[in-house]
């Protein structure tokens, strides 16, 4: 079972690292995470992760995790990533993203003609892409699961957790970090957000998805 | 607003990095993680961190974070970083842990009289400390605040967020990483867990905990 999660400079430290705590302990699990340059990865909250394995050595997945970046960066400017991602897909039992790392996936031209996800503030970005966006947490067609906005990652890894290895073990590993959520609000998603905290984030954050080349 | 995380090798990842994600954001924020030595932080899932500032260059903190660990090493030999525990929550406005950090807390004289939480296996080790273990996601005595396994760093954090940026930011956080969970089961804690999986998981875990110096 070996598990790849792409690492980049920008990335968002939770979108990799919820996921990264439930599917390490996957049985056999073989985790890698890998960078076009390996070596410390600067993310967008100033956390520094490091990638031990460089994308060229890596040439299969059973999964493949892309996480997302709250300022993607142009993603035309990444050709020899999506290339990789494009042949690494074609190996996987299951290709995944968390948050706009859909982005990411869809301008590698795996979305086309699928049911994808996103953070909630790049939406409509995965339309460019051909994909079908889908207001879930967790949309899974064929094999390419994808997720919501960063915290969606940990709802998404269990869930993909209990096709790999069942339920019960699904249910073990939750128990394991002690998921119970209990948010101090019930306001998480644009739905459910106050308008105007939705409208002041909308504005600052929708910009930095709807030009992306 | 100065906070700081303590990172040290064995920790959880996600015990640090689900709180990061939030506090990294509070309205001038500088963040800073530290470590007894500086550079490459093994966690427990062996994704590698880094810390980039000594213990020793820290003098004080407006809110410090100590992160758990699957596998508490003894504390018994971690003399110099209870120490300086002790010395930066002196100075502290908020002393934070996530998981089994409240055993550190503990184990650095921190959490005597007061109520605390941990992850659930390591609950009745709290009372060792002097604590009273208390049964709630995140729990609040003074200017202590600890929080459940793992995962309940998160919501800990948006409380925090709350007490010191108020209501309207917390939620606009909270939208913000889209923290609108959706487990696919309800099982996250003991009392909703499935008796047999509490059971296996208990037998594993608890030792880990109990007869730590």
């Amino acid at each position: 079972m070996q598990i790849v999660f792409l690492f980049y400079d920008g990335m968002t430290a939770l979108d990799a690292v919820g996921p990264h705590e439930i599917l390490c302990r996957l049985p056999g699990a073989k985790v890698y995470r890998a960078a076009l340059h390996p070596g410390e990865i600067q993310t967008d909250s100033h956390l520094v992760l490091k990638a031990e394995i460089s994308l060229s050595d890596i040439s299969h997945a059973d999964v493949l995790l892309i996480p997302g970046a709250g300022n993607a960066t142009s993603l035309s400017k990444q050709p020899e990533i999506l290339k990789w991602i494009r042949s690494i897909h074609a190996t996987t039992k299951w290709t995944t993203s968390v948050c706009t790392g859909s982005l990411i996936l869809g301008a590698a031209g795996i979305l086309s003609g699928l049911k994808a996800t996103t953070h909630w503030a790049a939406f409509e970005r995965l339309k460019a892409w051909g994909a079908h966006p889908t207001h879930l947490r967790v949309v899974e067609d064929g094999k390419v699961m994808t997720s919501a906005g960063v915290s969606a990652g940990i709802d998404m890894a269990l869930i993909l957790t209990e096709k790999i290895a069942g339920t019960q073990f699904a249910q073990s590993l939750q128990l394991g970090i002690e998921y119970d959520p209990n948010p101090p609000f019930d306001v998480g998603s644009p739905e459910k957000a106050n308008p105007d905290i939705l409208k002041g984030l909308k504005a600052r954050m929708v910009a930095r998805f709807e030009n992306l080349e």
